[in-house]
């Protein structure tokens, strides 16, 4: 069974003052673009480093393939969630980033502020998406293609994406488990 | 009172050899770019590591809210304006380096060889600007939009832009300061 | 005499299990773009940091001014050209990343998998490239023209381009060597 880990990072919502949008705007999105059957496990934690850094290895632990996380990605000194993601991973793939400011950068003149990254611990993708329910979905359509295929070469599960939604792109060498 | 270092790098420069260019460029732009009342704390210094750090650290304890610098982010061996920015800065924002790139790009292909960063000590953005003036206002068209909001979400002063030459973003839940 | 450096990262090839496209891939390149004389040195070597930053030091010891490597940049545990690379360089330019990303994003959603950097060791350019062929032409076309001038900044040898296949960029104040 294939898990994926949805971590909402914010001081506010895991206080109860303010409602969790970013978490179930990740999950819904996932829920229409993964045609496999899947599992969700969801966490609401305050901006605090070692916590991030708890939740995700927990999550790694419990066999997610891919943790999300929303929140804690600016500029403001409780923002550290890029911190605690760089120190849970082994590799950081630039490239995630850059490409949610540029595709961001569309919208706001303010995308360069998000510190966003994107980095592997063992066998999970670990990314960083904003906080914004809007600019979630905007970064998931620009970077999900890539990810099926990330978590086939870190020896993962092989995700199938529904076409009419997004569509996962592989080189044609890419074997699916049952050519292997 | 808003406080703005500018910090001329340049071995010549700083012994007298060469007019400072860029110094008085960037004043000159954010003199037409900033509507409230501010001062300019300005610095020439060689290109060396700890004199930039010191410079840095300093305008930031004398409360600057932003220290722009110009000079020594290539790739040579006595450029190292990025290495004293990252080594005073506790978080390092990768979207301005990657959109005054994005850019300068469009004008020259030797823009991929500046290694320009930004990132942030206490309350104050630390910029590196390129050398050459045309090019220092290039960078900031591109990228000054997002800093009064930067400055805002790191409780720096409140800053308002001449809309005619440059306009600040902030998303629509941001407040004015007599809003709070 | 000009001297670059071609280092094949892969396992399957140092044991002659496949053959070696990317390395006569980037030699084939390089000696259609370059007007002057200059001379190869090529190495096989498998996926191991340790073996790819010796190979590095040897190539940059013995007078290269380029060291381009093909393969090992992606997310798997095995890709570690990068790492090998930012070990013995002394800076990091972002912006060839950036830009042969945003390149090979053009063709392929997979792009931001790449991890792809170059950096600077003493008088040295060291260049990751892609695994396959194709994209390794993509990529030089793209970042080519701003490495003569690299290297003129970290006084290196006066490169020189056939203009009717890549044009080599320098600023006007840049000086030929008999301008000296």
């Amino acid at each position: 069974m294939i898990k994926i880990g949805f971590v909402t990072v914010s001081d506010r919502a895991s206080k109860g003052e303010y409602e969790d949008l970013g978490g179930p705007a990740m999950q819904s999105w996932m829920s229409h673009a993964i045609k496999n059957e899947w599992q969700a496990i969801a966490k609401v934690i305050p901006d605090e480093q070692q916590q991030i850094e708890s939740a995700l290895i927990e999550l790694e632990e419990q066999g997610c393939c891919l943790i999300v996380t929303t929140g804690g990605t600016g500029p403001a000194p409780r923002d550290v969630t890029p911190e605690a993601t760089e120190a849970v991973c082994q590799k950081i793939l630039d490239g995630f980033g850059e490409q949610m400011r540029a595709v961001s950068l569309k919208f706001v003149p303010t995308a360069i502020l998000s510190r966003q990254i994107a980095g592997i611990r063992n066998r999970c993708l670990i990314l960083n998406l904003p906080g914004k329910p809007s600019a979630i979905d905007d970064c998931l359509n620009a970077v999900f293609p890539a990810i099926p295929y990330c978590i086939d070469l870190i020896e993962g599960p092989y995700i199938e994406a529904n076409e009419h939604v997004v569509k996962a792109f592989r080189p044609k060498h890419a074997k699916k488990p049952t050519d292997a």
